[in-house]
């Protein structure tokens, strides 16, 4: 077997075997393999695709040829989520809590944020949760809590990394199979029973089309499948901010005011509530939506959402007092937009607030980017609010001088219309 | 400009400008530009294609991007001769004296062979010829003896080396512009005024099929006129082995025997008449292909082309009385091969007798290889004769004892035909 004879096959649209993409793993792993040719077989991929069973070969390569988390000890169920990533998106800082709170057992393992937000990892670190656990750990804290948040381990996965940086920088990164490989890769390999999908739509997301999705979608839950696990997949709307609160900390705060319902209404709700439902009626833990509404509606009104998410924190190292949250979200400069004319709002491109969450450091666009965690936007208007001239239509706010670029910039983001919007769906769909 | 969008540009069926192949061939150069970023662009290429401008901006910025040579001293026409290479290839090795006896000046600068036989150049090192030469030293050569053979400089076209290294090791050869870029990028560099390409087609050849050897000419000869350098291509059959000999002295033995009238037939002398009469013609030299024949012959029979050779050779450093060519080709293992059947000869597989020769040291895998030049093998018997038990069908030459693998896969290439095989034609086509 060798490369180059593979690299030929998928050229000319032959299949590639189990056994030739375990060889490609380990060669990419023991450095025979080279980087061109690496980027020169994904770049074939690119061109010819991977049917289903090659995706689910170069996964379960990807997969074995690094660590697994062993979760023998726990008898119950355990979930993970994960979202292909958007502009706000906090949807697991508040629904492990809120799972966790009922009992269910939720492991997530997360990356760091490379792009237009930090990732979850960040939002945590910026509350100074400490994400690198042993794995007595962070199984204990199942146990316990019923929830961890933890790091991406190198040893999973390790080919993943090595793939990504290069796909990152070679123009391949855009094949539903490679894309797929190196999600479910980790998903597998972390072991978890019941994978939630959070897959985002729109401008604001990876996938700009709802067909793409829903192939990704499909792709996904056919390697789950084929490693006998459940994968279901909710298809969401990326088109605009998800919440009101873009950035790091300002994102655990949304998330601690969602849970104990002090935050102003949004899209956020739909979602949460859509997603725990779902996985609520998925673990027969309520028979139907309106039965699993009201358990949510409970758990966060009697503030034990909020409570687990404070206790998880301190034994994952969080020194801070969450419900002081308003005192403690303090940074030295803020700036507000006002509306420049009576209408409704609407905002022209949601990727474009990326590129201001990477100006005002909220984002990185290189992994060794440090980011200032209490830099962010909050949204004092959404989407088909009505404003009137002067009303606080948005606020940045940063530790450092906020640039007259960014404003600019944020400004020509606005949209006024003469009636509002139609509101698009925020569940697209949901594949299983 | 960056790299990545150079890629996507290609991967999404743009066109590529001048000003993109010139930045992509400094970031090779200065390696700002990274490897498996070149494989990628050169996999989007196999895959995309370049047309015609895009495969002449590739090939101006590797010509530009490096040396040429300067032929101002030299008023007359130069001619320089190329061919992409077959078993038994020794054209340029007879071609190039004989044109020289005729006073016509021939530049021919060659790279070191790498497949299945030596290059021209080992075939030259074979007889002690020196082949890096100083600029004042070829030129001077070109002006006494109207002819030099040369090792390819590695400030000619220096991206070129990169590129054919990845591209050979990535599954990114196969692609007729960048085959052409490679080519013509040296071509144009040399500076020659008239460039003949013999474009091999068939078993033993690059291009198995004359579609593809014919879009390859028509690319070169238009990537020739941009340059306004006239470009004719000669499509030539590499179904069986070029003359008797395969090797490396073996075939400078042949060559000179041919330039002395002394060799024996072979489809051989159809193509040295065809190309050297099109060339007299194209020069002004012969009116038509009769009077070039006779020309041909007459420089031939009088040893005037034999004795170029000779004077030219000890210019370059040839210490040897070629003369005695007979004496001093004399390897010391030698086996025949006889016929086991009555019948009339045919070869299985050209490509076949490269990996043999390989085998016995006269062809290389990789550029380190050390040659052993007095291997090779003679073809006692061609194509179509007929043949009786017993009769020597080929021999084997080797400076090293040679395995009975080689002689097993020697033997077992030969096929025994009841009638003769209608002989193929030696020249396909001429494109102009």
């Amino acid at each position: 077997m060798n490369i180059v004879d593979l690299i030929l096959k998928k050229k000319t649209r032959q299949k590639i075997t189990e056994k030739e993409f375990d060889f490609f793993i380990k060669g990419v792993l023991d450095n025979s393999i080279k980087d061109y040719q690496i980027s020169a077989f994904m770049m074939a991929i690119c061109f010819n695709g991977l049917d289903d069973d090659e995706s689910f070969y170069l996964t379960k390569a990807m997969t074995l040829n690094g660590e697994t988390i062993n979760f023998d000890e726990i008898k119950d169920t355990i979930v993970d989520k994960h979202s292909t990533g958007g502009i706000g998106d906090k949807v697991s800082l508040i629904l492990v809590p809120l799972l966790a709170s009922m009992n269910i057992n939720v492991a997530k393992m997360s990356g760091k944020g490379l792009g237009f937000t930090g990732g979850t990892i960040d939002k945590l670190h910026s509350i100074g949760i400490k994400t690198e656990l042993k794995d007595k750990e962070y199984i204990d804290l199942l146990k316990k809590e019923h929830m961890f948040f933890i790091s991406q381990s190198e040893k999973i996965a390790p080919a993943d990394k090595i793939l990504y940086s290069i796909r990152d920088t070679s123009g391949t990164i855009d094949n539903i199979s490679l894309i797929a490989a190196s999600i479910m890769s980790k998903k597998i390999a972390t072991n978890a029973d019941l994978i939630y999908l959070d897959v985002k739509v729109g401008d604001g997301a990876f996938f700009k089309t709802i067909k793409e999705a829903r192939k990704f979608s499909k792709l996904c839950i056919s390697i789950g499948k084929k490693f006998n696990k459940k994968v279901i997949a909710h298809l969401t709307n990326m088109e605009k901010p998800l919440g009101r609160a873009i950035g790091n900390l300002i994102e655990i705060k949304e998330s601690l005011d969602f849970l104990s319902a002090k935050n102003e209404p949004s899209n956020l709700k739909d979602l949460i509530y859509s997603f725990a439902s779902d996985i609520l009626i998925d673990l027969s833990k309520a028979k139907d939506k309106q039965e699993a509404y009201k358990l949510i509606d409970k758990i966060i009104n009697d503030k034990s959402a909020f409570n687990k998410f404070s206790n998880w924190s301190k034994l994952q190292g969080c020194k801070l007092d969450l419900n002081k949250i308003d005192e403690i979200y303090n940074p030295k400069y803020k700036i507000e937009i006002l509306s420049e004319q009576n209408g409704y709002l609407e905002f022209i491109s949601n990727e474009l607030f990326g590129y201001s969450l990477i100006d005002i450091k909220a984002g990185r666009i290189n992994k060794e980017d440090k980011l200032d965690y209490l830099s962010g936007i909050y949204l004092n208007k959404i989407c088909g609010d009505k404003v009137s001239v002067n009303d606080v239509i948005l606020t940045v706010y940063s530790s450092t001088p906020i640039s007259d670029k960014v404003i600019e910039s944020l400004k020509n983001n606005i949209l006024y219309t003469n009636k509002p919007k139609k509101a698009s769906k925020e569940i697209l769909e949901v594949i299983r």
